[in-house]
């Protein structure tokens, strides 16, 4: 955890209602810092449906191996995650360790194995001794409660500057139903540590196929729309939960995602993946401003996802917002360098609503003292027109700063 | 052109013979920078023919506009290379900057402008007043001699910081001839400036679509090779030229690019673009470290190429070099990302020759401290093994340093 909070952080942090069937606990294991929570329990009742989607990584972290082989079950007891070390890179050892981490978790709640899911973040390639698990399972266990939201969001942080939580209400039927999220850093956000994690929390009766649906629907515009530095994590990974005690209250229970009953609470699902997502570009590594790169006109969606990315990836591009520069030559690099069908003589750039080019070339009424004012501000919206077509996709990034620099190069020195 | 020369700069330059049928001249035109030269003529005895190879970016500059379309010609003339500014993104203006650019100079050459090649590197998206190359190019023609080589290479730079030639003599049938080669600023190397350029002249005589097939092979491993912030420039542009006035010392007309007569040239030729790619990344924003990529056992070579420029353009990886951390967990992280066939359980992964992971973990006789001493050198090796299959690639880059970030954020405020 960092002292300086970023800048860019929220300036309030939500009630967070407790969601029934859902428990929460924290304990300091000593995985790797000192003084400070490295241990998350999340406990659930009986009946909880689960869904998950991972990094796309090649090489992935043991916990995400073990996560994908036991969503299968599509049954929840348990969330253990713990800050400080990935399990990544780990070999047979790497394995090993998710299995007895499971195990005791198992053994202290009364579930099998196969119904514990595991996270993991922090250092790449170092053991990670799974026995410190079992000094502080059965307390974890005894302490789990209905509160602690913003105390579970803490303990998963590495170097992190805030504590990452949303939520939302919202009517199923006519029920009202929670959805809690919490989630932490954005890519490979520290000094040799990897991970983006988030975590979803409803009282919904949903099927764990409904759930994994509004996932995989939900990431694309909100997770997967965020980049700090282009450098996908070993262990991205983004767990929901759906407990169904809101059946209880009247919820009905939803077990196809075409169902209309669905729609109200998908788009508050959908919010809450989008907070987070945003908390996390705004805690990117040394980020002062945040970045929304909005591209229109493009040949198809996915083509301006391309060229969005492409802008938001670019070192040249992010330092000269660093230095409040509204450098939109680097913008038209950028697009003409994503291999997407861009026609230069058609294109046109925005900063923050004020157009600086047009039909392939800077705008008559270019202002460089209005614009450079506006370029002062902390959250700077780059806009980029292509004339092609209806595709339209949006993307949140941050600056690139001397300070990440320092961050992910100095440590040692 | 910057104050401080990088670290990475040849500690010696190579004296650059004349090459027959190539004459040099340089001017001050004040196109944007004062007190130096800004503009480069080579003038080319009647025969010369041109290849060339250009920016994949989808919004390249007027000149490279101008220049494909004149290749198919084969035929050169002159070649007019100015600084200060890229002529990109500059609309009808830019075209006509350089229909004018070639119409003076094929009058002062007495020539037709389908015989003049062009290139601009500087600002984007500011019109480039040609009339200034009226009041230099009678002078130019009138100054240009067989020297000159060095003064030739320091018109063309931006913010480079030192001048970049190479050169190379070979046996083509029983005649010596020569190959002169010269390069400035790797990608989009400056405060809004873009643009690598490279020039090669010869005296072979060679057909252009030889000229062409040694280039579109040789620049592959070479300048395709080299990535400082992946940022692909509008305007990079690689010529080459050849006079053929060897033919009268006995040099065979080469016309086809199987001719078995010209292997040994093929070779010295692709060394030159070697010598001058790797000069362009010894010279990337802010080096202190050159940064060699090595990635054998991927499946194909295409496969390795990407996983090495993966890693080459992780800024995760970057900044541990400029930390001079042997940080091979974000190796480990850039290989998963890659997309690219890769099995954890099998990587290895070296630094300057110490194997540092081993069977997708840390090796068992990692010594850091042995490592770490390494790291210190100016010139870093990353090699990767997949154990996948006969796939070998090479990359060349340099590290990511707050001077990076200071010289593309910075210069406004």
């Amino acid at each position: 955890m960092s002292t300086t909070v970023s800048p860019l952080a929220p300036t309030t942090v939500p009630d967070m209602p407790p969601i029934a069937g859902v428990r929460l606990a924290t304990a300091a294991a000593g995985i790797r810092y000192k003084n400070r929570t490295d241990v998350l329990l999340a406990l659930f009742d009986k009946g909880t449906t689960v869904a998950g989607v991972f990094t796309t990584s090649k090489c992935p972290s043991a916990a995400v191996d073990w996560c994908r082989a036991k969503l299968k079950g599509g049954q929840a007891r348990a969330l253990v995650v713990n800050s400080g070390n990935a399990n990544a890179f780990t070999g047979k050892t790497g394995k090993q360790a998710t299995a007895l981490t499971a195990t005791i978790a198992a053994m202290a709640t009364a579930s099998t194995p196969a119904r514990i899911f595991l996270a993991s973040t922090g250092v790449i390639g170092e053991p990670l001794d799974a026995t410190k698990f079992d000094g502080v399972m059965d307390g974890l266990v005894a302490d789990a409660a209905p509160g602690g939201w913003l105390d579970a969001a803490k303990a998963i942080m590495t170097t992190d500057t805030f504590p990452k939580v949303a939520t939302a209400t919202v009517k199923l039927g006519k029920a009202r139903v929670t959805i809690n999220g919490m989630a932490k850093g954005a890519g490979m956000i520290a000094p040799d540590m990897a991970t983006m994690l988030a975590f979803v929390f409803t009282d919904a009766p949903l099927s764990a196929a409904v759930l994994q649906s509004l996932l995989k629907t939900g990431v694309a515009d909100t997770f997967n729309a965020v980049t700090i530095d282009g450098d996908t994590s070993t262990s991205d990974t983004l767990l929901a939960f759906a407990t169904g005690a809101a059946a209880a209250n009247g919820a009905p229970k939803i077990s196809r995602a075409s169902d209309p009953r669905l729609k109200a609470f998908a788009k508050a699902f959908q919010n809450v993946l989008a907070d987070l997502a945003e908390q996390v570009a705004r805690d990117g590594e040394g980020a002062r401003k945040l970045v929304e790169v909005v591209v229109e006109g493009a040949r198809t969606t996915a083509s301006a996802r391309r060229i969005a990315m492409s802008i938001a990836n670019s070192p040249l591009v992010k330092t000269a917002i660093a230095g409040e520069d509204a450098n939109w030559g680097r913008v038209v690099m950028a697009v003409g360098k994503a291999g997407e069908p861009a026609d230069r003589d058609k294109l046109s750039i925005a900063f923050n609503g004020i157009r600086v080019a047009t039909r392939g070339a800077r705008d008559p009424s270019y202002d460089e003292k209005e614009v450079s004012a506006l370029m002062k501000q902390d959250k700077i919206q780059i806009k980029v027109g292509l004339g092609l077509g209806k595709g339209r996709d949006r993307v949140l990034t941050c600056d690139l700063t001397k300070e990440y620099v320092a961050i992910n190069g100095d440590y040692r020195s």
